[in-house]
């Protein structure tokens, strides 16, 4: 079976070897640069494995593995211009390097790039992959707009956040791994079984990450611990705490959301503290276990070869324990 | 033959019962918005007249031609943000409407909805559909970027100037006639005769959108006449009358570009006087007919129905002598 490393290498080949044009300069630069900024490329590895899973070529799936990459990164820099997010992976971002209409425009042509790389599959399969990819991009689209809706609600509930992240970030897994089953020639019904093991695992992996911003090891987690509580961030962990401190608790929460120029170390410790209190890293990983056995009981029920499933199955595991 | 109107009515009447999404509100209001604002639907009208022209039903190239319809309109919606343009057809932007964020990822929804109407074509021409318009969303990108760079050079070349209208406005023309033919059952040899045709009627009506913009009656040009004059916009005219200015011509053209705040009733006088001398507008004339002749010799070319042909040619003409 093939690793892990040696998708990533091989999508990573892909992407430096894709042929974007050289002028206008100031619309491809821009794709090249964010897509030289690296990242782990799991959503592409995903939808390798899943055309793999059911024997299918990895390398008939290749382009519309790194279609699906060309259009993660295409959402991150528009995120990017809407979040006024300065830096990506340490870098500047598109539209603080370039300007704001660059970053628009050449985000705009690496969506049509996303198509012209997706539709290289085989005539038969067209139309359905194209549908998963259509709905997918959609829903990637609602998510996003949940999202900064979110960020202006003055509270919100544990099943509107789980909602947003599937949609923001989950669907994309789950429609690229459908589409890589369609390439794997897999049934259609398997196809949604492989999706209903993205997405959940999505929703897993979202999760982890709120729970890593509070208690990853700062050696190792790569942002500042503790940046969502400072930035009051509506994540699994504070929208449960708000719904479930009372007393005391609840007043000391309400008192470092609101505090203005808080001193930075003791807001991080004592939200923490009521978080520890109020047991919300453990409700977040009985979250994060429901949505990993659904994804394994679907993957459980997809007719497959067992050595293969196995190395999905691990994989999985592997994105649920990272520290960073 | 269904007229042009009918057909315009028609394209509203399925713009109007398109089922746009009501949730995220953010997200799908402004579409529902901007698609509202009205416009010709030149583009779409032409897809159905292309479509017609080799006897296809008109029915079964709507939802493309409506798709193309949102397609400019979300390049609308983007240039509008790039440009920090306050108004579209008299009306708030919808930038302006409601903010940069909401319009940047309106339009990225309204990409994709084009995507999944572009799709609703038989599966035996969805590739070959579905490659032209990516060419053409690509070509309509570049010209944006190509506009953009425009306005920041001291000189540009009439070349220069020719290809970068043939992007931002011809191409797409001239692909949503070829994308028309390909639904009405049309040859590959008469589909790319179409999209000459739509591709140089695209050049030369943006041709006369500049001489409009001088020399246009005030009373139905509907914008204020001599705008391009006063902000200097880098128009066929213009760019001529700099490569052919001579002495005083020349000295006094350089003027009026640099003045600051010059009288505006001046200015446009006095630089519509140089236009003059010069013999601008007949060279733009020349040159409109030029497409002109190259779209109807293309036209000519294609074996089709002989009154169907005259409606096409009627309605070429129709756009040339237009006065808004």
């Amino acid at each position: 079976m093939i690793s892990v490393i040696e998708l990533q290498n091989l999508i990573n080949r892909a992407i430096a070897e894709k042929g974007i044009p050289e002028t206008p300069k100031e619309l491809y630069e821009p794709i090249r640069y964010i897509l030289s900024l690296g990242g782990k490329r799991l959503r592409p590895v995903l939808t390798l494995m899943a055309c793999d899973l059911f024997n299918g070529s990895i390398l008939k799936a290749l382009n519309s593995a790194v279609g699906l990459e060309v259009f993660h990164n295409f959402t991150l820099m528009h995120d990017d211009i809407m979040d006024k997010a300065p830096l990506r992976r340490g870098k500047p971002t598109v539209h603080t390097k370039w300007n704001e209409a660059i970053a628009i425009l050449s985000g705009d042509v690496m969506l049509v790039e996303a198509y012209k790389l997706m539709m290289e599959v085989d005539d038969n399969i067209l139309r359905q992959v194209l549908n998963v990819f259509n709905q997918t991009a959609v829903g990637v689209c609602e998510g996003q707009q949940l999202d900064m809706n979110f960020e202006q609600m003055d509270s919100a509930t544990v099943a509107e956040y789980l909602e947003m992240i599937r949609l923001k970030t989950a669907v994309l897994v789950g429609g690229g791994m459908k589409i890589g089953a369609l390439i794997g020639g897999a049934e259609e019904k398997y196809a949604n079984l492989l999706y209903q093991f993205g997405e959940n695992l999505g929703i897993a992996f979202q999760l982890q990450d709120d729970i890593l911003d509070v208690y990853g090891d700062p050696e190792k987690f790569g942002k500042q611990v503790g940046g969502d509580i400072l930035s009051n961030k509506k994540t699994f962990l504070l929208i449960n705490a708000l719904e479930l401190a009372q007393g005391i608790d609840k007043e000391e929460l309400v008192y470092w959301i609101n505090a203005e120029n808080p001193e930075t170390e003791a807001k991080i410790k004592e939200v923490t503290a009521i978080y520890n209190r109020l047991g919300i890293r453990q409700l977040a990983e009985t979250e994060i276990n429901r949505h990993a056995e659904i994804a394994l009981r679907s993957l459980e029920e997809i007719t497959a070869n067992e050595d293969k499933k196995q190395g999905l199955r691990s994989f999985a595991e592997e994105l649920l324990i990272r520290e960073n």
